[in-house]
């Protein structure tokens, strides 16, 4: 009997018609979040509070479908999508009564829309493809972090007293060097320390140079790598042409055909 | 009749003369519509009135010119080019008396101008190859999109009462959030919340990194994907050299030449 | 005698000694022009004024060096520098006594800081490559300039009377269309028209989307392939290896050679 | 006895628990810094003190451990990554009573934090690399001075009068251009010159077009070309592939060995 249910919910997570209407209820989700945000007429809240029940529990029963009709419950876990699901359902349906809790509450259901990007297999591939770069991207933030450390620091030594607000504590003095960083109203930040430090626009052009342009120089270059591979990889796939490895052992047994053939025939004559 | 009225159009079209003429024409509607938007005295308001008239007539003629000269019917409007020219002609042609709508009029007009990337060969090409990079730039918009919809949904849930004219809905919050994509007086935005949620600091990077940086590698990535291919469409093109396989496929004809020499020497001795 | 003053002319030419004092000169000339924005004491001023007739004569007397230098005359204004350098010279000898016109004698003077690329090799180089990349170039510049007339136009007919300073006609709307395109406070721009037109943010956003967007795309792309295609050139060069034609040919060569053996042989047999 | 002393600071050195040790100072004396930067409690206060002195005997004794480990004196300064700590710890050792000195003692320490690289391998090799770029972006520097000379010194013989805080003199231009560059708040320099020089709309829109457009485009050029190479070397050195010429040396020695045998043969009969 448990053969047959599981057959069965394998017959449902595969029908076209049940996927439809997965995406459709994730759509549904998302714009009722949407719809929240603006001022609604008290129908239409008891109206969401009704489909939010039925969001969650329809949510809860896809993933159990998904689950039972794997045959193989560790392979299930073994995709981080799966996993991810999981946790958005686990997550939606810890109920929140407290009225302060309320907010907390709808953030939580925000995360619902999420699952558009696990249900389809176009956002999967982006998504797969950008992790696969924040390796190599790792050390380059550090970097950038060492270098945003130093120059808060001593951005925070010497310009503490101009103007605190800005330069304070080194925390606060790395969020005004990322404002730097994006060029956000940056000459401000600089005239007011020139009139103390004349010299300190040094402070500043340096840091440009090192965090903007060696940020891009980076980026660029890990996505011009990542992106060379992938494209090679394809095309190997599309046309598998001999090696050049290949071609140099066809010539070797060539040549070592015809040697062996003269060989006996100097031995004959 | 009917046989030779068509070659006299095909010739039309081709003339060297006509080409320009009808370049010259496309380039003072331009011109025009530049015009009208200076203060202009009387005189040149009422030789605009009849300017306008000759180009939609000319306009007119010219795409009749060219559709009755192709000889398939269906095969002209088979290039998109032929029917984008073809809607702004019609469109051009429906008469608005109305005063109020005469501002409606003249933007249609505007349209015209959009002529000049049809009639120029090199203009299509670019437009055919960011096309052809649209398919695939499609997913990276629904990927943003995703992610603006749920920083807007979180944005407008926290900060709604901190500035309403910024956060007021989710619609209103996506548009400030553009505006802090595109970096413009985007702190001044964050220091305003920071007041009430001192943490909000991370809404804002973790927004900026996924979206300017997401958007920018991807774009990047794509962009290298799609010049590299044409690069080597042309490469091939222009030195159709024998490919690994040839090659391989010559080594083992000769191999096997050599091969049923030596078997048929073998079986004489 | 004119051989042997030619000769000594290309001798001094080639002098390693002339040519730092070349150098020298023309570095001295760009720190007279910084020297000139400053407040100076008399003593200086007048100093500028010998030390400008000197650097004329001399930049006059270095050319003629090398004009005369050159056996063909022709071959001369054939490089695009040696014409360069002439015009700088010649435009820097004409006297501006006209007190008005002081201004611009100043300016044309600043002209030959721009010795300085042509007297240093390798920026002649990159200047060249920039040069390369400008054909290609052209036709997007055309793109964006239509993109531009037409946003242009279309802002000017919507919001002249909104704020006239920024939309009073074709030219300014272009202007402020190029503000947008930078980011420059950008959004100031479009509150102000979503007073009047709450959806003019469609404007702004596909305007944007267009200019920016395109344009760094393409960008990208010319300039990725512009210097792939030197490289591909550069490793040519240095390492001229055999093409598959060449392979394919030696194995046709060395097939031909054997068959013809075997014939001979099967008539002998 | 020397020489056991020697094997056991070799030992010392590259034991992993001393190495973590290293790094975990390192990471201290990081945080110390940016405690600094906010207002401690005197304990606090007289516990870095006490903490400075021992981070700097740390390092010294670090830094001896690995200089008396290296057998060749010599070879250990050719690394530029020794020089550097060297530098880091001499430079943090030289003692500064002096009151007024107190703020440059800071700074000296900021830099320690600097190690974090060269303790790092990753690191060492993104700055590497970053180095590798730095010849072919010397000369790209040097035309973008030049632009901004001559763009200063015409913006201050220009603009000199109109706000001399913005074009007192070039030095002061060449800030204010920078500013330009980056976009920032450049609308309000141009309006207020268009005042005065309805055309000086040209000085900003060159300007912008010379120096951020060529900028970018050399700057991703070179980026492109250094990263094409490290890959290709990386390729080459993992899959050692035979080249074209290998191919064709083999396929040259195989038609070798057969005419020989040919004419041997022609000779025989």
């Amino acid at each position: 009997m448990l053969k047959s249910m599981q057959n069965w919910l394998l017959h449902l997570k595969e029908n076209k018609v049940f996927e439809a209407f997965v995406i459709a209820v994730i759509i549904v989700s998302a714009l009722e979040i949407g719809a929240k945000t603006y001022e609604l007429p008290p129908v239409a809240i008891s109206l969401t509070v009704g489909l939010d029940i039925f969001i969650t529990l329809f949510f809860l029963f896809e993933i159990s479908v998904r689950f039972f009709a794997e045959s193989d419950k560790k392979a299930f876990f073994r995709s981080g999508w799966n996993v991810f699901d999981t946790l958005v359902v686990i997550v939606s349906l810890i109920p929140i009564q407290d009225s302060e809790m309320a907010l907390l509450a709808r953030l939580v259901r925000v995360f619902r829309v999420l699952r558009m990007i696990s249900i389809i297999p176009e956002l999967r591939i982006l998504i797969n493809s950008l992790l696969k770069a924040l390796p190599q991207l790792g050390y380059v933030v550090l970097l950038l972090f060492i270098i945003f450390y130093i120059y808060a620091a001593v951005g925070s030594f010497l310009f503490k007293d101009i103007n605190p607000e800005l330069w304070r504590n080194i925390a606060i003095s790395m969020l005004t060097l990322f404002r730097i960083m994006t060029f956000e109203d940056w000459t401000d930040v600089q005239y007011e320390t020139m009139e103390v430090y004349p010299m300190s626009w040094i402070f500043y052009m340096t840091f440009i140079f090192f965090t903007a342009f060696a940020f891009l120089n980076m980026v660029i270059g890990i996505v011009v790598n990542v992106m060379e591979e992938e494209h090679a990889k394809v095309r190997h796939e599309e046309h598998p042409e001999p090696s050049m490895q290949d071609l140099q052992d066809e010539i070797r047994a060539l040549k070592a055909l015809i040697k062996e053939k003269f060989d006996k025939e100097s031995d004959n004559t």
